[in-house]
C-alpha cells in the first residue's frame, strides 16, 4: 500500500457521476449507493473555508491543511452521524475526519491518507468512537501510520452507560461524549500542549463523560429501505445505540419528564455526580426530534442534575450526533472542572459548531 | 390594556406547573398544552448569557436588553419553526421574538411588550411572515405601541413563490428566507443605520429572496394528534407550506436531483435572475430530514445556479425554519450585493446562527 503524497486538496472536490436515480426509499437522495459521496460533495462546497474533501479515498480534512508544529485530530467513523464527525472539521477542533459507508466503518485506506493530511510534525490523535469495526481499522491505519514515522497516540471514547457490550461493541459505546473530547482535545492542540498532554485531556473527558439515548421511531438506512428496528406505537427504546442498536429495555411511552429521568439517573449514578460539582449538560438530537422537544428534555435534565446539587454550567442543545432521522434523544454530561470548562469555552470554527 | 412596564427579566424564567402528563401522541413532551412553554423555559435556561423569558405574556427578549440608541428588532409568529425566532435573538440578529401556540400567531398582548422590551430610543423595527393572523396581530400591537411613543416600522416577509394566496395567507407566504431578513436587518441596526435605513435594508432583501419548499413526510401536531397532512407512500409536496398547507402540486417521489430543480428553477426564474450575479444558497431543513441530504440537496442546487452563470458567494445549510419535525426541505435564494454580503458576514452571536 503506497498512500504517501495523498492530501487533501482544493481539487479533489467531487461527488459521484452516476444519473440520478431514485431511491426505492422517500428520501433527497438519488441513488442510495451515491448517499455518502453526494452529500459530501455538498458538504465540501458549502464550508469551502473550512474543509477540504478527498474523493479517493474519500476522507475530509481542514481547508488550511494540517498546521505546522500543532498536534493533529483525526476522528471517523459510520456515516448517518452528521454533522459528526465532519462538521467537526475546522480551526479548534478536528484537522481531519474519514466517513464510512452508511453506519459502516471507514477503511484502513481512508484512515491513514487522513492521518496524513493531518500531521504538522507534532503527532497526531485519533478519537475513536467504540465499535468493533473502527477499532480494527483505525489500529491497522495507525500501525501504518506509525511505520512511516509519524507519532500517534489514539484515544477510545465509550461514553454511554446503556449497555456493557452490545451489537457492534465490546464494552460501552462511544456516542455523544465523543463532541465533548473532539472540542476539548481540540482545543489544547490549538493551544500548544504536546500530543501526550492533548492525549491525556482526551482521556480525562472520556472519564468524566456519560450519556445515555432514547428512541420513539426508527431510521430508515437508504440501501436498506425498511425501519432499522420496529418499535410499537405505544413503545420507547431506552438505552438505544446511534445505529438503533438495542438498549436496557422497551417501555411504554411516557411524558417527556419522566423518560428524561430514565436517561439522566442512569448517567449521574455512574459519574458518581455529588452536591458542589458542575457539569456541561448535552442534549442531543438524533435527528428527527423536533429542537424543541430537545429543550424540553434539557429543562428538565437540568433540574434534575440540580435537584442533586450539581451546577450546570455550560451547555449544548441540537443534533450534533444524529442516526440518520431517528426520532429521540440523549443526555450526556461531562463533569467539568477550570481547565476542562476553559477548552470547552476555547474558540471554535467549524461548519457545525462555532463560538 | 395597560402593559407599561412590563420587561423581559432574569426573574421571569419558569416553565409550567402542571404535573407531567404524557401527550397521546410519542413525543418527548409533556401536556401537549404545555409544549411551548416548557420548551421556551430550557431555551432561556440553556443560553442565559443570550436571552431573557417573560412568562406573562410569553416573549423572549435579548438578555442585555434594549441597546440604547440601536434600532430595536422584533418578529415572531407561531411556534413550531424552531429556531426561528427566538434562536436568533441575541447580538447581531433579533431584539425580542413573540413565540404563539404551535403554528398559531401570537397575539398583541404578547407582541406590545417584546416591542417595549426591544426599544432603545431608536424605533423598532417588526419583522412579519406573512400570515393573516400574524399580520393583524402585530398591527394591532403596533398601533398600541405607536400610541404609547414608539417608532415604530413594519416589514413584511413573503418569501414563498410555491403559490399567491393560500390557507392562511393572501398573498405569498412567508418562510425560510426570514432569516435572511433578520440576519441583515439586525446586522444594519448594530451598525448603527437609523430605524428608516433599517426598514430599507430589509425591504431589499425582501424584495431579493425568494424560497420554495417540499415535504416527504408530515409532521404531527401535538395537539392535534396525527399527521397534518396525508401524503402516499410515494408521493411529494411540491411547493409544500411550513404548516403543512398545500402547495403546488403532489407528484411521484423522486431522486434528489429532481426534485432540487423543482425548487431552484422557479426561485431562480421568480428572481429572473441571470449570469454574473452573485447569491446566498439556504437550504433549509423542514426538522425530521437528515443533514446528509440537505447537503445533497445544496449541492445541486449550487450547480444549478452555476449552469444559469450564477456564483454562490454565501450558503446557509440546515434546520432553521422547520415545521416540527416535517421531513423535506427549501431552497432559498437572495441575490447579493456587496452590501447585502457585508451585513450577512458581520458577527452575530445567538443561539442557532453564530459567527
Amino acid at each position: 500500500m503506497n498512500l504517501r503524497g495523498l492530501v487533501c486538496g482544493p481539487g479533489s472536490v467531487a461527488g459521484s457521476n452516476s444519473p440520478a436515480r431514485r431511491p426505492e426509499v422517500k428520501k433527497l437522495l438519488n441513488d442510495p449507493a451515491d448517499a455518502v459521496a453526494d452529500s459530501l460533495a455538498g458538504f465540501a462546497l458549502a464550508h469551502p473555508d473550512l474543509v477540504r474533501l478527498s474523493s479517493t479515498p474519500v476522507f475530509v480534512c481542514r481547508a488550511g491543511g494540517a498546521v505546522t508544529g500543532k498536534v493533529g485530530l483525526v476522528s471517523g467513523g459510520g456515516s448517518g452521524h452528521e454533522p459528526l464527525h465532519a462538521g467537526f472539521v475546522g480551526d479548534g477542533m478536528l484537522d481531519a475526519a474519514v466517513p464510512g459507508a452508511v453506519f459502516t466503518s471507514p477503511t484502513p485506506d481512508q484512515i491513514l491518507p487522513a492521518i496524513q493530511a493531518a500531521d504538522g510534525g507534532a503527532g497526531v490523535l485519533t478519537i475513536v468512537k467504540n465499535y468493533t469495526g473502527d477499532v480494527l481499522n483505525f489500529e491497522t491505519a495507525v500501525e501504518l501510520a506509525v511505520e512511516e514515522g509519524i507519532e500517534v497516540a489514539s484515544v477510545l471514547v465509550n461514553d454511554d452507560v446503556a449497555v456493557e457490550d452490545s451489537l457492534y461493541t465490546a464494552g460501552r459505546r462511544g456516542v455523544a461524549g465523543t463532541v465533548a473530547v473532539e472540542k476539548i482535545a481540540g482545543a489544547a492542540a490549538y493551544r500548544g500542549t504536546d500530543l501526550a498532554g492533548v492525549a491525556a485531556v482526551a482521556e480525562r473527558v472520556i472519564a468524566n463523560v456519560r450519556s445515555m439515548g432514547v428512541a420513539l421511531a426508527a431510521p430508515v438506512v437508504p440501501h436498506v429501505g425498511g425501519p432499522s428496528f420496529d418499535l410499537g406505537d405505544d413503545e420507547i427504546e431506552v438505552g438505544i445505540g446511534i445505529h438503533g442498536e438495542p438498549g436496557r429495555r422497551r417501555v411504554p411511552a411516557a411524558a417527556a419528564d419522566a423518560v428524561t429521568e430514565m436517561l439522566v439517573t442512569p448517567v449521574a449514578d455512574d459519574l458518581d455526580l455529588g452536591g458542589g460539582e458542575r457539569v456541561l449538560l448535552f442534549v442531543n438530537g438524533m435527528g428527527g426530534t423536533p429542537l424543541s422537544e430537545l429543550y424540553v428534555v434539557y429543562g428538565r435534565a437540568r433540574r434534575l442534575l440540580e435537584e442533586r446539587g450539581v451546577t450546570v454550567s455550560r451547555s449544548l442543545v441540537g443534533n450534533y450526533v444524529t442516526s440518520l432521522e431517528m426520532q429521540g434523544a440523549s443526555v450526556t454530561v461531562l463533569r467539568l472542572d477550570d481547565e476542562l470548562e476553559a477548552l470547552w469555552d476555547a474558540p471554535v470554527n467549524t461548519a457545525a459548531l462555532r463560538w
